[in-house]
C-alpha cells in the first residue's frame, strides 16, 4: 500500500458528567486525509484545505505523530501528508485529535498494521501535546476506538469501549466564537465538594450502564454536569436557551462539547435529532452569532479508510 | 398469609470507587427476620437474637420501618416482630439496612406486594434515619433490589440494578473493633482535588462497565478509592497488610466495606475468594483483635422469603 485516504472523525469529549474522562466519536462529520509514501524519508505535509493551519511539521498535530511514529518503528519511508479539514479548529469537536489520530491511524496501516488502538491512543496523545500542551486522551481515543470510550486511568493507560446504543444520534451547534482550552480549563474549580463529586460519578456510573443497556432515559437522565458546565456555559452565548429548546424537542440530555463553545445533544433517533437541530436553528439565528450545526449518530469504527 | 419468614442480607456500600453511590447484596450473610399479622394494629418486637439492640419500636429500625408502612398502606393489622442477627450492628456490613430492608420487604408482602421496590427502599430509608441520621440508600437500595445497585439520585431517588456477573464472590473479614459511622465520615474530606474526582469517576465508569461485560479484569482495576480508602485505612488495624495479601492470594481487588471496620475484596470464583479468606486469617489471627471472615456470592435477589 502506497497510498491511503482516511476519515479522522469529529469527537465530543466530556459528554456532561464525564468531565475529562470520557467522549464519543461522531459518524459523518469529521476530516479527510490523504497519506502517500515517499523515498526520501522525510514527512512533508502539502496541501491542508479548510482551516489556517502550519504546514511546518514541528508544529502540525500530523506531522509531530507521523515523524514520531515513522521515526519510532524505524520506517524506511517518508509522508506526503495532504489535509481536509471540514469542521474548524477552536470548536470543542476535537479538531487536533482528528489530525492526531487520522494520522496514527494511516500511518498504522502503511507500516502493515504493528500497533494496537492503545499504542495509537498514545502517538496521538503526542499531537495533543503539540496542539495544546497536554497529553489528553479522551478525543484522540474516542477518534481510534469509535463509539463512546472510557479513559478509566492515565497511568497506565487504560482505554474501556463502551457500546453504543445504534439508534443513538447526536445533533451538534457550532457559534463559531473562540475560546481557548486554558480559559475553559481555568473556570473549573481546582477543588470541588464531595457531595457534588459523589452525585458527578453516580451520573457517570448511570451513563455507563444505560449505554450497555440501551437504556435511553437512563442515558437522559444521566447527562448532568455539576462541575465543568455551571462554570464554563457563561463562555457561550445563549447556552441555557439552547440546553432547554434541546430538551423540548426531546434531546435526551445536552451539554458543552469538549471545552466549547460547541453544545451537543443526544437524541433517540435520528427524527428527533433533526427536531434538536431545527431548536438550536431557532435559538440562534436572531444571535448575531456566527453558528453551523451537525446530526450524526454515533460512529463505531471511529477513523476509518475511505 | 399471616406469618413470613426472610432473609434480609447483609450488603457492602461504597465497593471502593463507588463512594455514597454503590453497594452490593451478599448471598450467605444475612439476618433473619418473622412477621406475623396481629389483630392489634401495633407493632411488637417480641425477640431479638443475636445483637443488643432496642425492643422499643421508636428506636428500633424495624420498628419504624413497620410502623411507617402500616400508617400509610391504613393496614387493618398490627405485626409481631422476631429478629435473628446473624452479624452484628456496626461491622460496616449494613446491619441496620438488614433490619430496614427486611422489615419493608415482607410487610409489603403482608399487604398483598402494593409496593415498587422504589417505594421499598424510600420506606427502608427512614429506618437508616433513626439508626444513623441520615437517609442514606446505597445498604438498603442493595438489600432489596439485590445485586449491586447504583443509587445515581436522589432528589429524586433514582435505583439502577447493574448485572451482576455470576461467578463473582466476596470474601470478607469483619475486625470486631468500633467505628461510629460519624467518625468514619469526618475523615472524609469536604472538599477534593478536581483530578482526584476526575480519577474517582473514571473508576467508577470502569467498574459499572466491567460488571456489565463480565470483564473481572476491568472490575478489578476500577476498585480503586482516592477519596474514603486513604484517609478510613488508619482507623482499621492492618488494613494495607490485608488488603495486599488478598491481592496476592487472587482477589480482584479490596477496599474498606461502607464506613468499615469491615474489609471486603471480590474474587473471580469461589476457590480463589476461599484462598483470600485464608489470606485473611493469616493476616488477622496474631492481631489481637477478635474478628470474623465470610465467603458469600452476590445475592441477586436481595432480600427474600424462607
Amino acid at each position: 500500500m502506497n497510498q491511503i485516504k482516511v476519515f479522522a472523525p469529529a469527537t465530543v469529549a466530556n459528554v456532561s458528567c464525564g468531565y475529562d474522562a470520557m467522549g464519543f466519536a461522531l459518524e459523518t462529520l469529521g476530516d479527510e486525509m490523504i497519506f502517500t509514501k515517499t523515498d526520501t524519508k522525510a514527512v512533508v505535509i502539502s496541501k491542508i484545505e479548510g482551516a489556517d493551519l502550519p504546514f511546518e511539521t514541528d508544529k502540525n498535530v500530523a506531522g509531530v505523530v507521523a515523524k514520531l511514529m515513522l521515526k519510532e518503528s524505524n520506517a524506511n519511508f517518508g509522508l506526503n501528508i495532504q489535509i481536509f479539514k471540514n469542521f474548524k479548529p477552536g470548536s470543542g469537536l476535537g479538531s487536533s485529535a482528528a489530525s492526531a489520530s487520522g494520522t496514527a491511524f494511516a500511518v498504522n496501516q502503511l507500516l502493515g498494521n504493528m500497533y494496537s488502538n492503545l499504542e495509537l491512543t498514545k502517538f496521538a496523545m503526542q499531537g495533543e501535546i503539540a496542539a495544546c500542551g497536554s497529553a489528553i486522551a479522551d478525543n484522540v481515543a474516542a477518534a481510534i476506538y469509535g463509539g463512546f470510550i472510557l479513559v478509566r486511568s492515565y497511568e497506565p493507560l487504560d482505554i474501556v469501549s463502551i457500546p453504543t446504543p445504534t439508534n443513538l444520534v447526536a445533533t451538534i451547534l457550532h457559534p463559531q466564537i473562540e475560546i481557548k482550552t486554558e480559559d475553559a480549563r481555568k473556570v473549573v474549580p481546582k477543588q470541588i465538594a464531595i457531595n457534588t463529586a459523589v452525585a458527578q460519578w453516580a451520573n457517570v456510573g448511570g451513563l455507563i450502564s444505560g449505554l450497555h443497556s440501551n437504556d435511553f432515559d437512563l442515558i437522559g437522565r444521566s447527562l448532568v454536569d455539576l462541575v465543568a458546565e455551571p462554570n464554563r456555559k457563561q463562555l457561550i452565548p445563549l447556552f441555557d436557551d439552547v440546553k432547554n429548546a434541546t430538551l423540548t424537542a426531546g434531546a435526551l440530555g445536552a451539554g458543552i462539547s469538549g471545552s466549547g463553545p460547541s453544545i451537543f445533544a443526544l437524541s433517540k433517533n435520528l427524527e428527533t435529532a433533526k427536531k434538536v437541530e431545527a431548536a438550536m436553528n431557532t435559538q440562534y439565528k436572531n444571535s448575531g452569532v456566527a453558528y453551523s450545526t451537525y446530526v450524526s449518530h454515533i460512529s463505531k469504527t471511529g477513523t476509518r479508510i475511505l
